[in-house]
């Protein structure tokens, strides 16, 4: 049954997604959200909603930097009014006050977006809409405002509680899987036999968050080699002549690909979520898996090497780990927190590092920007909270006896 | 594909609904709320919403008075530090100052709200939670700022464009099907087989409103006879000896019984789209049906037709559908809306008063409400618009001819 | 997907279930049989079957009879032809000589069974003409070749590669769930209550096999308690008012009910393969799950021993048990196999005799039967083929050492 | 929930694809065999058949025609056990001579396949078996006689009540799409992208039946392309610059490709009932349709016109046109059928010749088999039964009157 009300909503969706005809009454997009505002009612809430979004989407960049100056200028909020009710409800707490001062203290582009997504399939579009403005803002920083609505409000509909996993598989529906090819963001997938080789073998699997409002658009995903040991080698992950082995033989699950999807979801975050759930899914349908870690790239050591001058191109692969070890370990930003991007999305989870390998990616992007190591981060269900404890509040790195000795060597040898 | 995320969510939802384990740190549901509020990341915060959700749930309602207590008194607004973050948002309008603002105009409870709901099967809890306050509040009205802030949240999480239109059948889980039982709040459904005649022949149909977060409860449903003629009187529609039509040689859609099921959501409405996407759904699947009326009770008849001393016992049918007529075309609020509850729904709906039946409802209920007279609300596509607007603007009531002139022909003969 | 492909068959065996209009020819059903069985092609066949199973349901006892009778008389082989192309085939064995003996060595109303089952729908139609055919056929043996026939094509396509299992819940469609009601065989349901007693909890389960041609019809199911410690009674395990333990507490799973639903299919066996598949998908699921047992009656216990005039009202449990256990390990019929039957089902599954049980089933029934006794089969998956090897060859009943001692001591103290 | 059960089985048949064990007992194929057909019980059949089916799959073409060479010799029938058992039943027609007459007139390899099919998965295999069979029977005609057993059972097991058709669309799983590129027969589908452009736009469908115990494995499908106006050429049908119209713009749906996908289902007809239940459905669906033809290859034209000396390499469109018609409505085959395979197919079904184009495939295939002409066959609901009674009795096509003039034409000029 749910399965048929998911049809129905995609069905419905699709039906509804162009206005049946045009609005004929010659109104501005601005005229038609104001009316959209003013709406009493639902009745042609819907419709209205309805045209402006294909209003919108016709519009070129000059125009929607039109839109949201209108947003931001427009359906911003009345200072004058929430000092008012401010007022009023200081004086007199009562429901009537406070509702008055809740309507006054927030922008009416805030109503005017959930007026909007009552149109069954606008949520994806207001996505879209945001990633505009995320683009467009570069140039017109007074638009920033808007964009804080719009992520307070995204923010709010996109809440964990209302995401669903789901596995990526080669039975997943081809509109879905040709996404997966072109949302891959760290590790190129060339053509449909390439993911075929990701997503198909038992010891390969995917896990992607949806939204039931965006049911054919992923929001995040990631992919897991089920392994034998701890890989070391991406090239290795994704050979084409590996033996593929059986999914009880294994004993880790190896996270080596995480992609954000939406770029209009930018700032909403969905990979700790995302890593934890899969961990606990595999535990229980797998219970011979013992060890989840990750293999990443250390996208800013080359950069940092270059700039500390500590970069030695000859070194031998144990010199490699023991740099890349000490990068990892120690390279800050100025406010404390890790040089390296990805070391501070996984520490943050609470993640601990747990190994490093030289010759790990070879691939040319692997080489320029590690000179081809890589690192696990491993996810220990038991150290995380502690893990991230410390992180949070000390910015303490916690790491494998191992990582921490190759970086007190790259120190003695003064990497 | 969509059906395994559904059960996927299901079982998450059940897996994760009770903490594996208590928080044994000894603190109170308001520590629990602060650190939740205080957490920095994800990774304890699942954890913790867990555990308030847990703690609240084992509340008696004294400890539940306190906890809202707790939500109005501290995670309540700052009016100063509103006070200060707006003048700099005045003074600069930057992102950094809007974003001071923002913070600053929003009730802490909203954020907890939302970081309580990041738990798989939240949603339902904290609409339970809402129905909890609605009951406490009638002898605490100090709580009705909290209550706001509730349904501001649910209203944007309960967007018409995340519901999706279940069809309830007989194949329809039982599960679902019992609550279609509880929840029927017009025409009593006594047992499980008054339930399949109204769900399983091809001319009955029934349809509810769903939020994917809530998948085994229905919002509200709507239970519809397909017929050859537009029904008189609901004893009909609901008779064992009925013959049953078959679907595709009905020509009208009688909406005989709506319900809401969820009181935590009261006064987020979902009717009027609900008897809408009904219509278009229909006419599509059947293009046969050309008329879509309600077989409505007219709940505040007897009790108008007392206070104005209008109430004439042994009148005939022809007069007893004159007064009802009469009362529903000029029997008004000190507003000046319609005094019939269901007539203001259906009015505002855009729908219009088609006919008024004498001895349609002939239960106890229906025969003391209204002297078991019934009211068929039309919704005519092409007319809805034009006659909201009428309503809405000028609360005009929008009336068939025949109607028309019972009313009349009752204030001739003065009834 | 294939929950869409699901829907679509039964919404199409919805639809072609009725002809869509009468054949108005005139014909008999016999000469719309020969017509079938003569149609060169599919084009009138679908139309022609249609007609046959309308015009064959709307048959009183006498016309069925009659139709039985032309299935016997007129479809039936022709010796004569037999003889031919076997003698043909002999002198050259060719394929065309072998299409023609296999063509007059199978009795034509095999073919016709064939092409009634082209119709969606159809073949839960034939199985219901079995169940006629097997009611008739007890005052009409001469019928008795026609039900051959039917059996041996109702086994080919309810083969066990075709059969689905399902886990029937309190989220199965109430129109399965009815049926669930209606064929319980061994502990009757008495309303939906009763019925989600045994559906819903985490610690009981139920399964069914389906056919894919008949997707609202269960074949057999079989009820689950999932418990702690072996159950040894019945009442116990169906009582309102035991504990409900965890799914995952479980170490043992008690079949306490299995019920052939289709008259149609008797004679044809799923009870084996169900219940090794259910031990199979439970182990998998609940790894903590390590006993497999039955609670099953003895149904020719008091029978038996009223035969065999070892009745003795007022013995101790004790006693009753030895007597149930000597009954099970030594009563036989005249072939040797047991003379218990559920023992003869068990026992030729490879189950063993593990424990009996006195005051087990106190209702009128099972005291009717055993004096209240039950007994569990045990279902070892290490043991299961050589017990039934040595019970197939020797007709050997595995014991637990406790129940073989019980019959001893019974036939010590001459029970 | 039918959604769940066909994953189940699907995930159930993955599960014991592969038996978990080798059999260790050193007995060949053949004793295997035999084992099977002896085992009393399902008990350890299950596990047989699957060490059967797995020793099958390990032979190498030797060892296949050495297992089909023992099928023919030693599991065939015994023609003495036949005319005793024949006797019998004549000499006294009970239940049980009939039984013994059934049982010795059946090859014991039709038993063993359905023993073999208890196996979930099993039905797949068997299918690849027989085209394993159909490629060795050509030099080993004494086969054939196992192929006629082979296509009897599965004939039985696919018949058109147990299929369920299904749309193929770009959001079915890839790896039936993988399939529907790699069995498209007629225009080639090159990649993935091309596979889109047919499935996708919502005035292009394809349909195709499933078995369901091979649920990822179309058996057959068609490729339909909504149009304005019947369609003249196919690659304006297939081109990437057309236009895309809406489905409900659409007045006829032209199919211009069918498949068969499995060779081991050779002689098993399904065309018919796909085309025919394609025109139910999309009736129902888009009432706006009212043509319903194909856009067919002549694939005979070419070679005839080489045998009969009429080919003409330079006429224009016109003359082009003449001589399909001429052809399609004069050349025969010596038992009196049309010449042209797609012809037979067609008009077999009840369609009729509806219009001939030229230059109407100018790949290199069509301009080779037909100059470059195909053929519009229309399925007219009306008349489908009697064009199929005509040409079943006496051979008359069917033809428009265009056609049927073209055709004079041609004659006229002795094309």
């Amino acid at each position: 049954m749910s399965r048929l009300s998911d049809l129905m909503s995609t069905v419905f969706a699709r039906r509804y997604s162009r206005a049946t005809e045009p609005d004929r009454t010659g109104r501005s997009i601005e005229e038609l959200c104001e009316a959209l505002l003013g709406s009493s009612g639902e009745v042609s809430g819907m419709i209205l909603a309805r045209h402006i979004l294909d209003r919108y989407a016709a519009l070129d960049d000059n125009g929607k930097r039109g839109f949201f100056g209108f947003l931001t200028a427009q359906l911003g909020i009345d200072a004058e009014a929430v000092r008012t009710t401010l007022a009023a409800f200081e004086a007199t707490p009562t429901k009537a006050t406070y509702r008055a001062f809740l309507g006054a203290s927030e922008a009416r582009r805030q109503e005017l977006a959930r007026r909007l997504n009552q149109v069954p399939g606008a949520t994806g579009q207001l996505v879209e809409m945001r990633k505009d403005l995320l683009r467009l803002m570069r140039d017109a920083p007074e638009l920033a405002v808007v964009d804080l609505d719009f992520r307070h409000l995204l923010a709010s509909w996109f809440n964990r509680g209302f995401l669903v996993l789901r596995p990526i598989s080669w039975e997943s529906p081809a509109e879905i899987l040709e996404k997966i090819i072109a949302y891959e963001a760290v590790h190129e997938i060339g053509n449909w036999q390439e993911l075929r080789r990701r997503v198909q073998p038992e010891d390969r699997r995917c896990f992607a968050f949806f939204h039931p409002s965006m049911p054919s658009e992923p929001l995040i995903f990631v992919e897991v080699a089920l392994t034998r040991g701890v890989a070391s080698s991406v090239q290795n992950v994704l050979s084409e002549k590996r033996d593929i082995i059986r999914a009880d033989d294994a004993d880790t699950a190896v996270f080596y690909s995480i992609s954000n999807c939406q770029e209009g979801l930018a700032g909403i975050s969905f990979g700790n979520s995302l890593i934890k759930q899969v961990v606990a899914d595999l535990s229980r349908e797998l219970p011979g898996l013992k060890t989840f870690v990750t293999l990443s790239p250390i996208p800013g050591l080359t950069r940092w090497a270059s700039e500390t001058g500590s970069d030695l191109p000859d070194n031998s692969p144990e010199q490699q780990c023991q740099r890349a070890a000490h990068y990892l370990l120690t390279a800050k930003r100025g406010d404390g927190a890790p040089y390296d991007p990805v070391a501070r999305f996984h520490l943050g989870n609470g993640a601990l590092v747990h190994a490093v390998h030289a010759e790990a990616d070879v691939s040319a992007n692997g080489l320029a920007q590690s000179g081809g190591a890589m690192v696990n981060y491993l996810y220990d269900l038991s150290l995380i909270t502690q893990n991230h404890e410390r992180y949070a509040s000390k910015q303490t790195i916690a790491a494998s006896p191992e990582v921490t000795a190759l970086a007190r060597a790259a120190q003695k040898t003064a990497v």
